[in-house]
């Protein structure tokens, strides 16, 4: 954490702000859903706004990039020192359905300011995190007195993560050259809350299957037969019941190898957070916490690597009973992943547990849906060093470190590019992400703006090519 | 096994036989389909038909009983001695649906003889069945020059077994008092095969119930909660995985308590049964056998209490993967009983297991359907002996044992006429019960004409009251 004076990057904000949230404002009216066939078009008018507006911020490079989906938006502003780190911000201008009628307070597409916040439909989710960039990048060279930025700065920003980003690792192949960067920052997260500033430091990945176990041709009668046949539904339950041991840990041999365990350092970190884990679970909705023996529940959504029963389905699910000992079952599994763990090793540890624990009678195929790979920065690295003093310095406080416990493109981000990713959020959880009445905290919103500004310049100085 | 020559009865039957044949066919084509609204009045037909019959056949009171569903039909023939035993038939008049594209080689309600077999639906289940009691007590009666049977013989034959039985109970209950006897005779059931007589001995008993597992109030993002909450999915599979252990057994404690173990000699003479596995896996539409360590395939369908997961659903069940933890989760369970568990106890062992398994965080609620009780008579019960010289007299071959492995209104007739029940049936597993080209085997079906007259003159002889 640094207590560098301002340098003229809150004055330029200040100044800049009305525009800024009235820009803002503008890009949230545009009804962005790529969920929404019908909404293609918006789609795309969100893409070429974006475009128009990042040329006014000065960047000398804009396209937008057609994909064989939705169209993604791709500026450059080269810094001009042959020396100076190349960073590629991420985030996506599409955003999650919304009606008034779901239970919103006001329109989600016409941006209201009410308590110091801005409420619409992608205000935190992803427009906001995106936007605070053009500000950002502005105020830095409005404080250094440059004409372009101190790093060579990259923008790419999707247009399909709402629904899956079924393009974007694609994307990321086709122009990995004009890509190319020594970091990926992404904008699409969180912070803890709005008094405790945090900086994601990776993501989990995830492998899921679906598990399809067949038995007899037909449902048969089980008071002929069962007792005496394998049942595909009871062999699906004794796999899904297998998978955890009484310790909650994953019991498929070989799951845990190569697993980067939590440093000393990382579980302080954790433990200096104000968790409530009441609070949590009401968030969950759940009424108790379960999980992995030995490990608190932020180590356990955050850290540890687990496996989840997503669904499982065999036989009579009607009203009353019906006695059968039923043909098929079958269960979908996922497997969320941490660094060290390699997804094709644990996709066959998986197939081979399953092969070896299921009886002569029940044949069973295992498909798996492909696989994200796990991300994480060490603590010690020096762009996340720069990032969390950037953050330090915005917010005066003292940041701490969070990871994500989900799996997205950040994983594309790092395995295509093969650059370390960090990410840079001013979201809280109480945005409303996919959910109604989404707003954004305009203070927030001004920290990532500033976080943006000292963070090119720190990167410039301390982290050299 | 008696090899007592035939009195007269074989003569009776040989001079009768193609007219009963003729009725029987007349019956056949009444189309009582007990489970379609619009065969009601069919299956009315059937009962008036039934009656009309039985009146000709000499029985003195013949009675249709009306239900809140489909009739009855009920008839009685006192012998006239104080001292004969009274003996309680049962059959049904109803049929499983049957269509000729279904893919009969012909019309199942338009019977037809071919190659020493009588096809349509309800040959064998259950209207031949219930028929061959119409010549069987002629028999009986001309063979003995008797005006009415040595024995009390009732008959009651229901509407709606096809249909579950559904009012059967209430009637047993409220007409206790006309169908008072000293046992019950089912001749709804079969035998081993062509040339293996065979008496059913039993039918296990059930109880099945339904377990809903409520976890999250939502499903949630197993990204952001997995592994650190309880998913019910998982303690619905490990419920269902724990219901047997590694012999499978059924692992609920106190579930074999007062089980009545199989005696050496019936162990001996179910293993000489010619049993074939292969054969019988072809039957059961299954890959291998599987159950209780230490019993024989048969022994486990007949005489061994089980447990078998009927259906298991819970979270995400369509196309692709979808990474939640599921809300719910369900269970459909059933449990065949044996003689000498109560069904009420089982259900309470149940009941806690359930409860004692479940981690905090997960409510559950667990419905039972009811329960059907196990019926078994042994092996030297006075009526069960003589059943089986009338039946080795007829076949003139050794007659052996069998259960049933399923449950059914059998064990209503043990509750709540508080008597054995015996089981008299003809019919051969090729017979095709609900399934295309169902037939009867005329020559069986004449054994059972004959057992049936042997039957009320040796239990008169043999089991005074």
């Amino acid at each position: 954490m640094s207590s560098t004076p301002d340098n003229g990057v809150r004055a330029y904000i200040d100044t800049h702000r009305d525009a800024f949230l009235d820009d803002l404002a503008a890009w949230l009216r545009i009804p962005s859903v790529s969920a929404d066939p019908g909404r293609a078009g918006d789609v795309t008018r969100s893409a070429e706004w974006l475009a128009a507006e990042l040329s006014a911020t000065g960047f000398p490079v804009v396209e937008v990039w057609p994909t064989p989906g939705l169209p993604a938006v791709y500026a450059e502003w080269p810094s001009g020192d042959p020396d100076a780190p190349t960073v590629l911000v991420y985030g996506h201008h599409d955003v999650q359905p919304a009606a008034r009628e779901d239970g919103w307070d006001s329109d989600p597409f016409e941006p209201v300011i009410r308590g110091g916040r801005m409420y619409a439909r992608g205000a935190a989710d992803d427009k906001g995190q995106v936007f605070f960039h053009t500000l950002g990048v502005r105020a830095h060279l409005a404080a250094t007195g440059r004409t372009a930025p101190a790093v060579n700065l990259k923008l790419i920003v999707e247009g399909e993560e709402e629904s899956g980003s079924p393009h974007f690792a694609a994307l990321l192949r086709d122009r990995a050259d004009r890509l190319a960067c020594d970091t990926a920052i992404v904008s699409d997260t969180g912070m803890w809350a709005k008094d405790t500033p945090t900086v994601c430091t990776g993501m989990r990945g995830l492998a899921d299957c679906q598990v399809d176990l067949y038995g007899p041709d037909q449902d048969i009668h089980s008071g002929s037969f069962g007792g005496a046949v394998p049942n595909p539904a009871t062999e699906a339950a004794r796999l899904a019941a297998a998978l955890h041991d009484e310790d909650r840990r994953v019991a498929v041999p070989g799951f845990y190898d190569g697993v980067t365990e939590l440093t000393d350092r990382e579980r302080e970190l954790f433990a200096a957070l104000p968790f409530d884990e009441a609070g949590w679970l009401r968030t969950a909705k759940s009424h108790a916490a379960l999980g992995e023996t030995g490990h608190t529940t932020l180590e356990r959504i955050w850290a540890r690597p687990t496996a989840e029963v997503n669904g499982i389905h065999g036989g009579y699910g009607g009203p009353g009973g019906k006695t059968i000992v039923p043909a098929t079952a079958q269960l979908k599994l996922s497997f969320r992943l941490v660094a060290g763990q390699d997804t094709g090793k644990v996709q066959q540890a998986v197939r081979d547990w399953i092969a070896a624990r299921l009886p002569a009678g029940i044949r069973h195929e295992v498909t798996f849906w492909g696989a994200t790979r796990p991300c994480l920065t060490p603590l010690d690295h020096p762009a996340l060093t720069a990032l969390t003093r950037a953050m330090g310095r915005a917010f005066e406080r003292e940041v701490l470190f969070t990871r994500e416990g989900g799996s997205g493109p950040a994983a594309d981000l790092q395995d295509v590019l093969g650059v370390p990713v960090l990410f840079l959020g001013i979201s809280v959880p109480s945005d409303g992400w996919h959910s109604v009445n989404e707003k954004v905290e305009l203070d927030l919103l001004l920290k990532g703006v500033e976080t943006a500004a000292y963070l090119w310049s720190d990167l410039a100085e301390n982290w050299r090519r």
